[in-house]
């Protein structure tokens, strides 16, 4: 497990931010809060958080990446989808009322994890924006729009071993590739790929064991970073 | 478990074809073949394959789907990303060499599960390529490019209960959705997500059981389209 | 001339449907409805009708087509421009009101006429969906909203010799190609090109009267499979 | 029969140039000369021509026209296929050798026409490019590369009446509306449309018969500007 | 300094338009109104002035010039931003109201100085489109809407010698290059480059001394086309 | 004046890489270098240097700044040109040889002045990834690739009084707005706009005074962050 970082508070303009670091992955996560959703959800009186994610030209190790002006490409694409999916699991619709999170993680640094230091810092700044909107509306915290804490890690199996938050030279090699996110106890999203190797049902558990416990360790990171209490309890 | 129906050589044009029907779930899979890879793999001697997912605009209910002239809409991207995957995960490249196989999943009818019947009859159109390939080059059949059968199924929650092959009825309420693609015995994707509702370790048990007994019935589905003798065994 | 045949209901989904065959040309032709018109029409009382036009990756011989993502290209620009005119010039658009019909035209295999299979096949969904709108609006029939029946076919001078209804073979080598539409006895469209040899007025007059022939023989064909009866006369 | 002018030479950069009028409609085409094809043609030994057209934003009544940035839109890139397609016939492709002739058509000023005042003025400056060439490769005249004199001619039925050279009030009230290009005495392109209206074979003859005198009045226009003596006949 | 011509209502259609040539330089100039304003300055009762930039792939030297369908070159982009500043700074937009002016500017033959030309044009079409306004609304002439006459001229340092109004043969050889944009007497914008060679303040002055100079004899020509008595004064 | 810093090392993969703050904007510099050159310079011996610039979402106050999917807004392309223009300007492309050297410049924080801090930021990474290369080359240092130290700053007139780099309030308040790029004693580019009010003559005089003062504090800023002796001269 490599060291996990959260700073909070890390840009002034946005509603809530947060520098994820996961070892050497580092991702900047920002909130911003609209008035307004998406006509398909006009008038229903639910809330509604979309994700945005791309990564700097200089982020990459191999040379420069390339910008994404004039199309998005798939990765991109399917690891945002990834991002909106998990933290829109964490809020509560019908409390947030008619409004848009939009949640943007720009990868500064790139070490393997990107997607799963997004989720996990997307969330740390979803939990500072939704703060501030509970003190402007006098709800308590940012529990009140929450359906509990949320974050996420890669697992793997490298040279036939379990391997927990991969970073680019494990994630290359790795012949099973596995991101897990959680909202408390429950999986929200399990995906795993064995583009170069298949993977057996013994093996899935190990890796979710491995996942269970990395989890728990970026947990408390979150926990610390935000100063909630070691005995808070999200309600359900 | 809807009706599930593969017909071969459904197209006079390309190496393979195939449509594949999973209940009103209807998918046009084509199967072409080029003697050049991509960039980034030539001098290897290595195979490539790359998949296309669409769907006509006729093709939903709900109104008519736009079709995605100018860009890729982010959900087609994900399901095509997933087809690849799985079906590269079937190839043996170093057999194939130094070519490129494009599956194309055009979607004619939607009735939910669009991805998994994509990804089943494409392999049975990429069976029917490797076949014309393998006579082409003396190779016996085509089972001396594949590492074995592959097929894809959905499974979900829909009110508390597991369902297997979910139509867009059951995909719409369902809490939680998962798609599994196995080669032979062993995964090589599986996809849940818990957007609407978040699953535990005992409900991802079921549901990969529920997914094993469907896989069975698809997996004989696609031999019996193809001919492939029930006593035959991919070796690996 | 091929054989020519119209698959009716093809679809489950859309308002009409029909598998437009022209020999070994296979075209899907769906029509949707809308309840408004673009907005250059708006207040005038008077409905609208668009095509699109495309082909799948699958269609063509001579290798795969390339999906056209991110541009439309010249010929199916030019083309749905033709099958959107022609249709157009067949519906009574006060009759039908401020509404929208979206014709798609999908080719799934390509032989030669695939924009006069369009044509032919659309008019048939086209009077699918109109027979249903009859029925919800207690209008008698299809007829009602139509000034008469629709069809189109192409002619050529192949190696001197006027063809009528041209495959890849011929089409490739016409020194000259024409494509009519008819609604009834009167043209509607008339696009000749002789760009690799041009044509006199006497092959006009051949070319016409061939066009003439094949089209009584659509016309019947279109009436089978709609079951309109052979006595029927759409009042203009 | 409107006034019909070419002004040869316009600018000082093409190979050749024309401002050609039709009326107040107003085109500038000009032509360049690549000494290369496209890959569909290397190493065949034969020339290509293609068009491109164009309207400036105040070229038209009505508001200003937008900029066709991020997309051609449908009916520019129709007609530019027509010109494309009527300036190829007139080139003797074999003769001109591994070439490429684009041709701009770029509409200044629009009141009826603008594909028609292209083709001819397109000719034009085609003829004065291929002047400069012939010069250089010791050719004799421009003739040596061309085929033929080539011009072009809007015809249409306003309120029952035959007309020709349709300006934008007749256009835009035609039942009826035909855009014939003539090589020599015989047709290249004849695209006839009858959205408002349908049309019967004897109009179409009246039509063709407007257009042959129109067209005869345009080809000595054409030669008038170009210095061609009235006595010269192009070998075909 | 070369010949510098405005031609006055060159076409019919727009509210204003020039033919402005700077020597072989020659640039359409047009102007539309509208009368709506952005959405970002809606309800403020100020108007707005955008312009567009563009290049007729005839207009260049050494080759043509590819036409910007699908993307804005940033040559364009950086010139159409320069432009619509400049004849923003000559407009009282509190006067104007709620209208938005669009200034196009479309070079069909460039030799040096094709921005420099489109200000200079583009204030005498402004100028040309606000008299007519300004008789519409009984305002007396143009200068109402007007805070002064506007202009613009290139300066360079060449071989070491200080040359106004460069031609391309100039510009392609400038040490620094400075286009200079004044409003009656003070400047609206400065933009000097010394890409291939850094400048000092002493050739600063100079350069700004030789602007100067070259202004006072535009703004002469402006007025001849525009038929201003050389006496009259503009309220700023 | 703001204090301003440049953190040198600011992330691993790329060749030099420096996050520069100008008060509360922040923008990541990074530098990579490829051993080719566009086309239009190959064979020629020379290198070059290209920039780009851009906004991470979450960086601007007012709002969410939408990413430039899809294409470059034309701000962004104003700036990228010349921050690409003036870094060239600091490097000798002879000494350089076949290499392009692509700097990118991304704010992640705006407050004013993102363009200067960008082209002084990019100076200081293109000295860091040059460094490295002379090392690898045996040139002794970065200074044999460069023709002097390169800074920027902006100046304005606010309420009548000239200030020197503007922070947003400022810059949205002032009635001329003035960028200096100097290579040591020398402009490389000068660009006053007064859109919101002309100036004069006098005027740009005391804001050139204000911007050397400036750019000798920014000047030092980076030999500090360098660790660039004091006394150390470029030759040039």
């Amino acid at each position: 497990m490599r060291d996990v970082q959260f700073q909070t508070s890390y840009l002034i303009h946005p509603a809530g931010s947060c520098l994820a670091s996961y070892g050497d992955t580092k991702v900047i996560c920002t909130v911003s809060l609209e008035d307004r959703v998406p006509s398909f959800l006009e008038g229903r009186g639910c809330g509604w958080l979309t994700a945005e994610y791309g990564m700097l030209p200089g982020s990459t190790g191999g040379g420069r990446k390339q910008r994404e002006i004039g199309k998005r490409d798939g990765r991109s694409t399917e690891i945002q989808r990834l991002i909106g999916r998990s933290l829109r699991a964490s809020v509560d619709m019908e409390k947030l009322g008619e409004r848009t999170l939009t949640v943007d993680c720009d990868v500064i640094q790139a070490d393997g994890g990107t997607r799963t230091a997004s989720v996990s810092g997307g969330w740390v700044a979803l939990y500072e924006a939704l703060s501030a909107l509970a003190e402007r509306e006098g709800r308590g915290g940012a529990d009140y729009y929450l359906k509990g804490q949320l974050a996420a890690v890669s697992v793997g199996i490298v040279d036939g071993q379990v391997v927990c938050d991969l970073d680019y030279a494990h994630d290359s090699r790795a012949e099973v590739d596995m991101n897990i996110v959680k909202l408390e106890e429950a999986f929200v999203e399990l995906q795993g790929t064995g583009e170069k190797g298949t993977f057996s049902s013994e093996q899935l558990a190990s890796l979710i064991a491995a996942a269970d416990e990395g989890l728990t360790f970026i947990f408390q990171k979150q926990r610390d970073a935000l100063k909630i209490d070691s005995g808070f309890t999200f309600r359900q």
